[in-house]
């Protein structure tokens, strides 16, 4: 059994992640002009801006290998989602990351959206002793 | 200049971990039944709740080291928090650990409660070979 958040939650994070490796650009049906992502610090709005920043990403091949999901209903009837896994780009060796997004439902059609989308690679300043 | 929901964002923060570090059993106040906390992946429902879980949480000196803070408005008029960090428990290395929150504004007062909070630790299958 899995709660009606779950299974959005879940069915957007295959979507997400399934289409950011395959064809990133891809990816501008699950914003729009209300959405905000903060990538690495830097924050952006709006679909246009968001696709522009995806575009300027270096790597050319990308995987992200899911470590464990977490779903959350929120306000509105929304859906909170975050993401801890491992970042594959290009030859590089794989790096933790954790990815946050509130996804809202579009009172038109009932699908959803990104709201809210917040990207951080595990860098510390620091190290750790334990990854 | 900070917007906001940074100002709102930034003292829950500041509030959140040094209570924490100090006396966990004072984060109640900042809790509802409404709250939901899904902490290494074990959900848990309204203020009781949380704080049983926070009781029975092993360490005994523990400090949160913060690396980055990112905020963004959403629903509602709440505030989305994500936190980049070391959890520092008792004796063992430091750990990197992954904190989301949403931040509700009480109609009555204005202040703002935890509504979610996910907490996960940086524990991959796989070593990541940067960390």
């Amino acid at each position: 059994y899995m709660a009606e958040f779950e299974e959005v939650g879940a069915a957007f994070v295959d979507h997400y992640y399934s289409t950011f490796d395959t064809d990133r650009s891809e990816l501008a049906t699950l914003y729009t002009d209300e959405s905000m992502m903060t990538f690495e610090g830097k924050a952006v709005q709006g679909v246009e801006g968001i696709m522009e920043k995806f575009g300027a990403l270096s790597f050319e091949a990308v995987a992200h290998e899911l470590t464990e999901t977490d779903y959350q209903p929120t306000s509105d009837n929304g859906v909170l989602v975050h993401v801890l896994g491992l970042l594959k780009a290009d030859d590089d060796p794989p790096h933790g990351f954790s990815q946050t997004f509130v996804l809202k439902p579009n009172p038109e059609d009932g699908s959803y959206f990104i709201l809210n989308d917040i990207f951080r690679l595990h860098l510390h300043h620091v190290p750790t002793g334990t990854e």
